[in-house]
């Protein structure tokens, strides 16, 4: 079965989505492993308390490795015998949000990232993923509705989160077999419309 | 003043060696830093208690990457501080602890290694480095005598250790002007009788 990742700015909807679309799959029989990154693993989630939570300074670079380390756990762990086991792997966030986050927001190295994050996958790739496009000012308000913390992330300045909406639209435009981006202003039914048709013309679940 | 790393197989005395160094050197005046690799931060005691005492299986890679994280936000957050303050650095383990354990024990790939190594360090490298040399079943037998469990390098076999002993001696051949290979068979005061010849000869404190 396949593996879809789910991807987009702060307050895109892509949670509901993937959990909407383990739902419908799941109705039907599917078997599905829906999961997240950072966590996803024992180790997983103390480097997402870590790396979302956490208000202390962190360095760029220690960032981008902690979500590395949780990749190559989460692969280990979750991904790789989940697909080994014949299930659909739906995973809330992947490579392309390191790239999004860590190079276009950060400012690191993206030939850097991009050699180490190959190592990381060792051959794993989504074979679709879905980008949740959105308004960078109308998503981090949806998220303070949600929840009136801010995480390391949502506390960003709005050009941050521009620069990593352009590089998520920049990763489509590149890799446009693999990267369908899917208008995420209307509400989570009707964009679930558009995600359901976009699966089930793509795997005939 | 210098930045000075400690390195060798478990249970060589590099930590008691390290403690004696700043002793001295505080008696007479010096202003010193003695801190360790991983920890020495708060990110890096949460991975410490990760990397170290975790019982579950860690894989090879995100354990690697674990190391590189914690490494760079200690030298953010301590090593560079404290050198620009002008500061003796004494570091319990550095980078030579990560091409033995991750690239010789574990077998991952020692340039994809130093190639991240070099980013994150980002040209800060220890003047000195005191390599403290025993044979690898006096080590562990010394590390049980101190501490009945086990962590997650102790409970490696044999063959693991020997492999970290015979690089940390190849790093020693191949950069003899930083590496100084110390004998530490003999007990901690005659071992610091060495420590404190070669550092005064290298450093006139």
């Amino acid at each position: 079965m396949p593996f879809i990742s789910f991807e987009g700015v702060e307050g895109c909807g892509k949670s509901t989505q993937m959990r909407l679309l383990a739902e419908r799959l799941r109705g039907r029989g599917g078997a599905v492993t829906a999961t997240r990154e950072p966590g996803g693993t024992p180790l997983g989630e103390r480097l997402r308390a870590i790396l979302l939570e956490s208000r202390s300074a962190l360095d760029p670079l220690a960032e981008w490795l902690l979500f590395e380390a949780d990749r190559r756990q989460h692969l280990a762990e979750v991904v790789r015998p989940a697909l080994a086991a014949g299930a659909w792997v739906l995973c809330d966030r992947f490579s392309d949000s390191t790239e999004a986050y860590q190079a276009a927001g950060r400012g690191l190295d993206a030939a850097l990232i991009a050699e180490v994050d190959a190592r990381v996958r060792d051959g794993v790739c989504p074979e679709l993923t879905l980008l949740y496009d959105l308004d960078v000012a109308e998503g981090l308000a949806r998220t303070r509705r949600r929840d009136a913390r801010e995480g390391r992330f949502e506390s960003e300045d709005l050009a941050f989160h521009e620069r990593v909406r352009r590089r998520f639209l920049e990763i489509a435009r590149r890799e446009p077999l693999r990267v369908v981006v899917v208008p995420a202003q209307a509400d989570a039914p009707a964009v679930f419309e558009e995600t359901w048709r976009i699966v089930s013309e793509r795997f005939a679940p």
